[in-house]
């Protein structure tokens, strides 16, 4: 991953292969660009992989915009980053609960949804999930908008009981699309 | 299709099954929140279907960031829309070109992918697109990010030979992910 303390890939570069707890400690304020040249990183609002996180997958990034997607909650601050080792686009596995704590109806998926409702989910909210392969990402919002959510099958044991797991910034189950992390 | 004047499904309350070309003429000043309870939808900044372009799939879009993806033009507006009606997950099929007016490199695709490049595409760009089946929507970044452009295979034959015929507020060639659109 190449990040730019400017938008539009300008400004001062800095080149990682591997986590970077706090963009601060390479005198860079906050990253305005980016380019993911290989694998899948998850992005994060603070330092020490915390607050809003943000799926980056290979590409071009040239302003905060293009990897945050749409919140009406609105800092413009990327502060940490690390690579998602087990995105596995291939053999991903996950099952959906209807409750927290892994209760109520289940729904075992290999697939990429951007309307769970449409493939027959109840309603707008997930209870719990459990990751068995792979990196997944969840979604407020049909069509993949709203916060992001990254699961992963090696983090937690790939266990997400209850919306407190998803991370710092999530605040409710909803969830209404959801998809495979590409790498 | 729902659609309310307020945030969070409050306001006026109107119910369609078929295109709006003007929301203005159901005495309505703008869309502020909507459901989708059956089908895929294609909503339109201006009235007669102009302006940016937002694919609506089944669920809950309570203010307009949930659906309008994530741009640094924020104009909050939602004025037509209309049914996708060539929409068909599963039997989608396009051909993407390197170059405009169908020459260059050719890539036959019938999956989503949320990394162009990652998938094998040299640039962030494409020159033009034969939708064959189905109905897509293409993004500027990665992620499915970014403003959005809707392609269908009954609409201009399912030929998009140049970025002007993307959509009116389409201004480069730059698309960096795309999936099908699900109903």
């Amino acid at each position: 991953i190449t990040v730019y303390d400017q938008e539009n890939f300008q400004g001062k570069r800095l080149e990682f292969t591997s986590a970077c707890q706090n963009i601060m400690e390479c005198s860079v304020d906050n990253i305005r660009s980016l380019k993911v040249e290989c694998g899948a990183w998850a992005g994060y609002e603070h330092s020490s992989f915390c607050g809003q996180q943000f799926v980056l997958e290979r590409g071009e990034y040239p302003h905060w915009e293009s990897w945050s997607g749409s919140n009406a909650y609105h800092i413009e601050r990327m502060m940490s980053f690390r690579p998602i080792c087990s995105a596995n686009h291939k053999e991903s596995k996950m099952v959906l609960f209807e409750r927290e704590n892994f209760i109520g109806r289940q729904w075992e998926i290999n697939d990429d949804y951007p309307s769970l409702q449409a493939m027959g989910w109840s309603n707008n909210e997930i209870g719990s999930m459990q990751v068995q392969s792979g990196a997944w990402v969840c979604y407020q919002f049909p069509g993949y908008r709203g916060y992001q959510y990254i699961m992963e099958c090696d983090r937690h044991g790939g266990e997400y009981k209850h919306y407190r797991e998803w991370g710092s910034h999530a605040q409710s189950f909803q969830v209404q699309s959801l998809r495979r992390i590409q790498q």
